[in-house]
Formats: structure tokens, sequence, C-alpha cells
């Protein structure tokens, strides 16, 4: 069950007498999200976003993704950057549950096309998130705080063990077929590789560019964790490098690779480990949506991707291994 | 339990040999969706859409929706028009499911921005869109098949009973407050208005406009269903005449009825029972939204839209009446 809290205007006043932010000019609720309430509040001192936890979110790992965003605020990166209150924290308690309040951030996601691709996204696109990527990276090496990460491969099996009995009944062999790739994964998966906090969900939703070309925010640091570097790269170029009809753009991934450098590079062995990486990165999202397929109540309006997306692109990154 | 049909080339290849439309040139899936299957299909004869209906919609209602886009078609409304096969029939099976392919319709939808709301709706579009309205209606007028429509005032408490249990601990004060409204719009509701198949969701993400503002293309029917017109009217100026802090837009509305009567004119009664259209159409999106919110997992990565925005909606309205 998946709730969202409502504000008054009274509350948010009352909320803000903690902020260093001034009187509240304005506010509106955000109605499409995930799995928190959000609100943009306008006070004395700008723009910033309020945010509920729901449900899905363990309150014991807030500290986590709060504090790694602000790690990565003071590093320069362009992520909300959560604001202290009058007594220095950046978690307060609102109507019974925890909240925040970040930094607002400009500029605006690129657009899906109506079959759900995102057409638009360009060579310099990829350059820019290539760099961006990087810049976390750099950014994340000294945060010091650790989450493990459920979505990685030690973690697959478990989230499959979830719906196996599911998926034969919606697609012959499929069960077999992850259930191999399952396997070959655990069995090579390096996690000995250089491992930071890493964004581990860097999709086209997540990106604010300006209209100048350039990323002007990332957003939504909730699957944030402890992960290899190359993993997260993976999961980007999986996001990013693929067209509409699920076929690897090469010349994308060049300009993402290329971005990245420009920040920082890769070792030898995790260049190595790339394909392995992009094979993971492929099955965490394939499992994740046939997850959510499965799950969603038939008689849901909520939008379900469709899993086929991540199914073409594991096959690819499986067929170039063996 | 929401479930995808996947289709290999061969299949869809086999499937087109039953239908007037050429020879396969290419094909892709629509990875966003509600709870079809989609996929978008090139043939010798142009572009296509081919769609597997899933669980949520029965069976046995699918020729109202299918033959309405045809007669609506017929009338010159830009709808999906299916495309009869070889024997005639607009539904065929596939891969045990039921399946129909129509028409590609060209333009695209508004985009919402990040906080879900349609900032960029004007009142030209409001004018476009009640244009297309009562197009829709007049085209309906001869439609000869019926179907009940559960979402509509006689429905409500049905739907509210399967939730109502859970909204106190969500908004203390929330269940009289529905329960208060559900009973003054029973007793208030007139079905002896006039009546015909309506849309009932014309909302701007089943909306393409083309590059000159016009609209293009009307779709996703699967609401359809027999209700008095002015409560289709009332649905489409909730979605299209308030802005995002859910404020009514006097202009917009205006625009949008400016529209409708360059078509068509609502009778002194119908306009006479304009405001507790509004209400009921208000209350049957809070609903919905509610149901999507409770019954989703609270692990899903879904999108699930906020329901206070309809509940300022009904607010707004009731305060209007009273």
């Amino acid at each position: 069950m998946a709730v969202y809290t409502r504000l008054t205007k009274e509350e948010i006043e009352n909320h803000l007498k903690n902020y260093p932010l001034g009187k509240l000019v304005d506010f509106k609720e955000i109605i499409d999200g995930i799995d928190n309430s959000n609100f943009i509040i306008d006070t004395e001192k700008g723009r910033f976003i309020l945010t509920i936890f729901e449900s899905r979110i363990n309150k014991k790992e807030l500290p986590f993704f709060i504090n790694f965003k602000l790690h990565l605020a003071n590093k320069g990166i362009c992520c909300p950057r959560p604001v202290l209150n009058n007594l220095g924290e950046s978690i307060a308690d609102l109507k019974g549950k925890k909240s925040s309040i970040v930094s607002f951030l400009s500029g605006a996601t690129l657009k899906p096309q109506e079959d759900g691709y995102y057409s638009s996204i360009t060579a310099q696109h990829c350059f820019e998130i290539g760099k961006v990527l990087a810049e976390l990276h750099g950014a994340a090496i000294d945060f010091e705080m650790s989450r493990a990460n459920e979505l990685s491969v030690a973690g697959f099996r478990n989230l499959f063990s979830r719906f196996e009995q599911l998926v034969e009944s919606y697609q012959k062999g499929l069960c077999d077929e992850i259930l191999e790739t399952l396997s070959f994964l655990e069995q090579n998966w390096k996690s000995a590789l250089p491992q930071i906090a890493v964004h581990a969900d860097l999709f086209p939703d997540n990106v604010f560019f300006s209209q100048d070309g350039k990323v002007s925010g990332v957003i939504d640091f909730y699957f944030a964790a402890d992960d290899i570097l190359i993993y997260d790269f993976a999961i980007t170029a999986n996001a990013w490098c693929f067209d509409e009809k699920n076929n690897f753009k090469e010349e994308k991934f060049i300009k993402l690779m290329e971005g990245y450098n420009e920040v920082r590079k890769f070792s030898v062995e995790e260049l190595g480990f790339l394909e392995i990486a992009f094979l993971a990165a492929a099955t965490r999202f394939l499992l994740t949506r046939l997850h959510d397929m499965f799950f969603t109540a038939k008689d849901s309006l909520v939008k379900v991707k469709n899993p086929q997306e991540y199914l073409a692109k594991m096959r690819y990154f499986r067929s170039k291994i063996s």
C-alpha cells in the first residue's frame, strides 16, 4: 500500500519555524510521485522541496541518502542540497513521519516519446551524462557512510524468488534463461573492484538539463548504495545508449565514455569487466520490471513498464559474452 | 497482477497474413503502458498499432470499445481506426488473447512538468479540446451499442467500499467528507439528462496535437461508456481548466465552452447541472486515485498519482454548490 501525506499551509508554516528559510510565500504539491510526498515551497529565501518519506524507504537508511546528497552538494555536485534546521538536523519529524527540505533545482528532464522511449537523447547528452557520472564518482570517493546494494548481483536471486513461479507462464523459457544468467553473474561477479556509494539509477527521468544542454541537476538518490563503479557506469549506459529498437548505439556509448574520461578514468581491470557489468545492469532492470508487472493490481491505473526492453538488453550482452 | 505479452517478428508476420496490410517492414514494442501490450508495426500499407488486450479489460466489452472507435473514425473523428482482417473482424485471437490493429496517429501529447502538472496548457488548447469533445459527442449520438459506466455516480459507493476502511488513517475526516459527497451526488444526480457513449477520460495524455496546435488524435477509449454528456464535459474541464495550484481557470473554461459551442450546444437543463457534474467528475478521479494509491504495493516502482489534486477540486465544487 502506497500512501501520500497531505499538509496544510499552516502545517508547513509551523514546520518552517524550525528552519532558517524565512516565511512561507507559496507552496504546491507535486502530484506525480513514486513513493514520497513532495511539496514545492517558496520561502523568503527561495524555492525548496519539502519531502515526507513514506513507506518504501526504510527510516534507518534515510541518514545515508540525505548525508550522501549533502556530501555531494558540498563537493559541487548539482544535486538537491539538504537544508539543516535550527538544530543542525537534515531530517526532521513532521506529522509523525520523517521529512527533509532540499534546494530546488532548475532545468527539466528530457521527455519520453509516446512509446516510452527517450528518442531525443543525443550523443552530446551522453557526453554530458558521462561527465556528471564521473563527477559523482569522484565526489563520492570519500563519503564515509555505507549501504549494501540489494539490487546488485548478490541480491538478484532473492528478488527473483519473489516471482520466479510466475515467469514461465508469462514467457516460456524465460525462467531458465534468467536462472542461467544469474548463475553466470554469480560465478563471474568481481565485487573486489573499486566500490563506493553510487547513484545506481541515473536514468533520463533523474537528470535535469538546462537550456544550454548542460546537466543542471541530478535527483532521486533513493537507490544509492555501495557498489562497484563500473556497474553504475553500465546502468547509466544501458539507460542512455540504446535506441527505441533496443539496439546498442556505439556512438552514444563512445561519447558517454569520452565525457567520463574528461573527469576521471577507469582502470584496465574495470574496463575489462564492462561487459559483465552491462549484463548485470540489464538483468537488474529486467528483474525489477518483472516484479512490478506481476505485483501491480490488474485493475490499477498506474503505468507499468514493459520488461521486454531490458530482456532485449540482457540478451544482447549475454550474446556478446558467450 | 498486470502482464505484458511479447511477440516475435515471425508471430507478427504470421498474424499479418490475415490482414490486408501487406508485408511487415518493421516493428517495435511500446514500453510504457497501462495494461495492454502494444506494438508499433510498419507494413507496406503504413504504420499501425497492434494491441493485445490484457487482464483489466473484460473480453466481453471489447466489441463496444473497438466498434465505438470504428463508428467515430467513420464519422471523421481523428481516433485510432480499427483495421478489419480478411474475415471482416476487428478483433482477432493472437497467442490465446484478443487483439486488434488500429491506424497510427501522428502528433504528440503535451508533456507534464516535473511536478506532474501540464503547465503548458493554453486557453487555445482548451478551445480545441472543447471542439473535439463536441465532435465526439455529435459523432457518438447514433452509436448503437451500450456499456454501463461503473465510474459514475451509481458506481461510486461500490468503488469507495473497497478502501473505505483505509481512508481515515490516510487523512482524518476524509471518510466522512467523501460519504457526505456521495450522498449529495446520489440525491441530486440526473441520469435522465441526454446520455450517449462518451470518452469519459479526455485527459492531456489522451490527446495528440499537431505542430499547428490542432488536435490530431484522441486515444484510449477503454473508459468509454454511456453517461450524460455534461458529465463527460465536466471530466474534461476538470482535466484541462485548473492550474498547478488546483485553481479553476475561468478563462480556460470559457474557451473550452466556446470551442464546444462551435460544434454543438448544451441545453439549458444540462448547463444548469454543470456544477453537480463537475463535483461528480472530481469525485470520480479522487476515488480512483485513492484506490490506486492504496492498492499499489509499497515496494513497487510504478508512479502513483497523488489524490490531493482531485480532493482540492472536489472541495472547490462542493463549496460552490452549498
